[in-house]
């Protein structure tokens, strides 16, 4: 694993995901691995921790989370614009070297089935719960999440720092035909108000 | 209504959730009207467009929401960024000027009503599609989005453009702790790849 990467506490790790990041869904099941983009990825609860994410029915990864069980939710970089938007627009049922084609390194962590994606600056590895209503109506999938990690260069101390970090490091938000924004400048709220 | 405000087409309703922004929630039911702001909210499909939004059982817009079957999900500003931390860290239960006391002004708009939050940036008039099993195992509500507006100084054509407007009308991105960021800068996947 690379040096940078360390484990974040689960009672944090709805802080990956709080600023509404673009993110990528990985999973794999009986050899095939997948990785696509997904805008609507949203923080469900706190502890334990949960999220959502709209999986297409056209999509190769929904079968894959649905047979496994199991999915890594992670956070792709500016670095990682296009490699974002070429997973996102691509299907590995139409194109079956798209991982390869759109640049995507895997890597595994101890304990964990799925492959992750390298690169990225955060990581949730996720236990589906199975809602087959949600599932079908709405393509909808709830899953607890089980282990988080974060590139340390850019969220540390249960913070993102990405005022510090290399502009490279920032994440990405989808809008429509290839439009991302990169995260922007820091604020603070009073909170003695 | 302010001069700058337009409606927006509902098949592009989405793209004004779709970066991930910290919103507001407003509902109003029996003379009672509340705001809150909510970080968990996602868009869920785009036609009809439907969204997500988690609202805890501690506060008082989720009776509103409930008892009306309406809410408007709105995109504040970097403007708005103490107003939106004050009327997401104080209830109207405890507090019964909270919606004086944070700033907030609200409008009407004609056939919806549900108050609106004047400032923001845009505006989703949502129908809530009952679903009593998320609402009450995961505080999850699913709402049809019936309606939509934007201020057209930074979102227009079908368009967010913050890259040209004031970054006073940016969106906000909350991680925890008092501490948001702002919506960045533009970037442009390569989409013939």
């Amino acid at each position: 694993m690379d040096k940078h990467i360390a484990p974040v506490a689960l009672e944090k790790a709805y802080r990956l995901i709080n600023h509404g990041p673009t993110v990528l869904v990985s999973a794999s099941h009986a050899g095939v691995n997948n990785v696509m983009a997904a805008a609507w990825c949203c923080a469900l609860d706190f502890a334990p921790p949960k999220l959502t994410v709209v999986i297409d029915k056209a999509t190769r990864t929904r079968a894959l989370v649905e047979n496994s069980g199991h999915f890594v939710i992670q956070v792709p970089t500016v670095a990682q614009l296009q490699l974002t938007h070429d997973v996102g627009s691509k299907s590995l049922l139409q194109e079956p070297n798209k991982l390869e084609r759109a640049g995507v390194e895997l890597f595994q962590i101890d304990g964990y089935e799925t492959p992750f994606v390298a690169g990225c600056s955060a990581w949730l590895a996720c236990r589906l719960i199975p809602e087959a209503h949600n599932q079908n109506t709405y393509d909808l999938f709830i899953g607890e999440v089980v282990g988080a990690w974060s590139d340390t260069r850019v969220f540390r101390d249960g913070h993102w720092h990405f005022e510090d970090a290399s502009p490279e490091l920032g994440s990405l938000h989808y809008i429509a035909g290839g439009n991302f924004y990169a995260i922007g400048k820091a604020l603070q709220a009073d909170t003695d108000k």
